[in-house]
């Protein structure tokens, strides 16, 4: 046989030699040589450590020493580089990733800006191009799954779908008329037909998003609180967020607390994930605790909008189950969950006059398990076990920011950058190897998005409306 | 002539081409089709605009049709990236970088952590190596110009040397005995040499460090204040940081204020810079203005120590110059400026409950007119103007969280990373181009950085400490 012909075996050659021992069980991904915070319960961390991924699954996880009773069909050498569960966001609109840098420090910017920029260039064009650009952000700054709340969300779900994150889209129902519905009415229709096409997609989780108490109906908000125990899908809203929802919903019903009133018409449940949730009573929070609703803590954007601090060391105490979130980009600004950590570990320590609370590892806890709890995912993602699915990011430990590691914990919250994530890897496929984004063209997308960009801003200009 | 032979004749033909237009004229760098902030009084942009550097200085900067006057040695072609002068961190203690991530959420840091390590661990080997290992992060994002407070100063110094930065050095006094001073007496000898041997270096500013109102003596802050006006050099300080400071000073002089007490000791002029200055009164400020007094705000490790909020807004009202600074890593926790940016911008919105103030842009001046003037350097650097020393930075726009940039300054502070930073001029000399570093070998230090760790944590173990 010419040894031209003989490269042709090679395959057929090199399966031989993998299955060659007996003993070694095939796999199709190894992350070998890194040092693994699996999240679980224990805090369980392997400094030499290996995990293996057979389809979109986690089969095994443990000290390097394990790894030999496996081969792969890809392997990573990760030379001491950080392993951990990818990040949840659990409060995002990423469609909005297009607006980002209109109108930072505005007043009331959602009434005076944000809601007349929507109602001029939402369209199905323009939710599937940020939603693209959104995705590949948090891609590359190591989110694997999101919570998103936006108008036709079944064009985010197209971007998901390409892109490969796991994500609870939820379709907005608001009492204005938006692009994709005249009414709310029409707006439950939607969502309705949104969450039978994707009910069974592997990676998406269909959702309602009702915009918030005060900006919904009472018979809305119950009607989509019915539905979503039929459909057994999550509801996300914003709630308790501001002033303005405050007094509104006080007025409606004789004084009650956004929270309270949620649960005075059944529309506080385990479904229910509410974003914000600043301003909250000692009362609020048992209810929360009770109902079992989830709750996406979006520092940035709070501060950023001077609405304040949410009370998340009592939620915690009480054992609320507590995710973080980005927010929007036009109110975050960016959507890589990690920029959120710092921020929450020092907020919290000035606002509680105490260096010592919020301490680096309860910051990881909430970015992964925290956020999977929030969105009843817990069996499915959020730690690095024997059965999960494998959503895994690797974090490049060579950056002189990344530099010394004393306390792993204390280099993701204080010192990593988004920028610092090396590997992505969802339901068992890798979506970023070495930075290089494997499902998408990153820079056709943020030419784009450029484009885009442009015509907004000529057409505003055009308006005699400034750029802030 | 053979072909062959004439590539050897190529530069000769190269230059006679350069030159034939006589119009032109030659300069070292050009930086061509950049969005230019110039950060002069009246903040010029040149959204098409060019940059020309002959020696240390800029020689032209203005819209791109005016490129056509020169021709240079090297160009480069920015594509439309941003280009600014370059970040001033104007507060930290950068060999402090080899204890990043040791203690983040310990109470009582200071004295039952910081002093006891550096006690431990402090050395020649350690100043150098600690100090590149920071100079590099924050060359690698957009610092080009930092003020350093430390012990063997002059280690800094080589580490500044070498790499290629803009610093203002000075070296500790304080009084208690530290590896490089038994007595305030000998630090204060131990400064005045290293005064003397860097008072001509182009890029040093040799100075004073005299730790706080409260770690020194009366006699020995006005012998430094006396020395720094004799040899005209700053002196850099922690001021108004603590209660504990504010009451040891309170206790020394019948009630007075870090502040006051300095100017009633003669200790307040315009060669000193103030690192903090969280517990500032009206009667602060204005001393502080009537004096020059010039102040670094580092927010990021206020917060995270609970400290405080300095009344920035008011002193910015009031005319004091203020600049922004990171702290050394182990409160920052990365000492590259531009994490600073989001921060200050929320804080001073959620502190004063109005998310208008502290808008992008004059964060953007602070960290580069502001820095300079708190440094005394203003007519060096800060701002990109004909006859200003070369420090210049350029943005990467092409990455997600970058896009889209509507307003130049809202995309800086709300969403760039440090890592979007592509290249950096120092005194008119390439020091990082295409995010490559060209002074150093970066893999290196970070390797010997990990290995130093490793004893520190090694010794930590050993003593039955924890590594928190």
């Amino acid at each position: 046989m010419p040894f031209k012909c003989l490269s042709l075996y090679f395959p057929i050659i090199a399966l031989l030699f993998s299955s060659a021992s007996f003993s070694e069980e095939l796999v199709d991904i190894m992350l070998i040589n890194g040092h693994v915070l699996t999240m679980d319960a224990k805090l369980t961390q392997y400094p030499q450590g290996f995990i293996a991924i057979k389809g979109n699954k986690i089969v095994a996880v443990g000290p390097q020493t394990q790894a030999k009773q496996f081969s792969a069909v890809e392997t990573l050498d990760l030379d001491g580089d950080l392993v951990l569960p990818g990040f949840i966001n659990t409060h995002t609109h990423v469609s909005m990733s297009l607006f980002r840098s209109l109108g930072d420090d505005v007043s009331d910017r959602l009434h005076g800006y944000i809601f007349p920029l929507e109602k001029e260039f939402v369209s199905r064009e323009m939710v599937y191009l940020g939603a693209e650009l959104g995705n590949l952000e948090m891609l590359k700054g190591g989110v694997t799954t999101y919570a998103d709340m936006y108008y036709f969300e079944d064009e985010v779900a197209k971007a998901v779908d390409k892109i490969g994150l796991r994500a609870v889209l939820g379709q907005t129902v608001i009492k204005y008329p938006q692009a994709d519905a005249k009414t709310p009415k029409e707006a439950i229709a939607y969502a309705e037909k949104f969450i039978k096409k994707y009910k069974s997609h592997a990676r998406i989780t269909p959702a309602f998003a009702p915009h918030g108490p005060y900006t919904n109906s009472t018979e809305d908000l119950q009607k989509i609180a019915e539905l979503s125990l039929l459909y057994d899908v999550p509801v996300l809203t914003h709630l308790a967020e501001s002033q303005k929802e405050q007094t509104t919903i006080a007025e409606r019903s004789d004084g009650l607390s956004p929270i309270a009133y949620l649960e005075s018409i059944g529309a506080l449940n385990k479904n229910l994930v509410g974003a914000h949730v600043i301003l909250a009573n000692d009362n609020d929070i048992t209810l929360l605790k009770k109902n079992r609703v989830g709750v996406a803590h979006n520092i940035s954007a709070n501060i950023k909008s001077a609405k304040g601090v949410a009370p998340v060391l009592d939620m915690l105490k009480q054992g609320v189950d507590v995710g973080l979130g980005t927010d929007g980009p036009m109110s975050g600004n960016t959507i890589s969950l990690i920029d959120e950590f710092s921020q929450v570990a020092k907020i919290h320590k000035l606002w509680n006059k105490d260096r010592s609370v919020m301490p680096a590892v309860d910051i990881i806890k909430m970015a992964t398990m925290g956020g999977a709890k929030v969105l009843n995912l817990e069996d499915k993602v959020g730690s690095l076990e024997i059965g999960k699915l494998a959503d895994i990011i690797v974090f490049d430990t060579k950056s002189a920011n990344m530099t010394p590691m004393y306390n792993p914990y204390s280099v993701l919250v204080y010192s990593a950058y988004a920028t610092d994530v090396k590997h992505s890897i969802v339901d068992g496929k890798l979506l970023m190897k070495n930075r290089e984004v494997l499902t998408a063209n990153e820079q056709n997308v943020i030419k784009r998005a450029h484009e885009f960009s442009n015509k907004v801003k000529e057409l505003l200009i055009s308006q005699g409306k400034s750029i802030l």
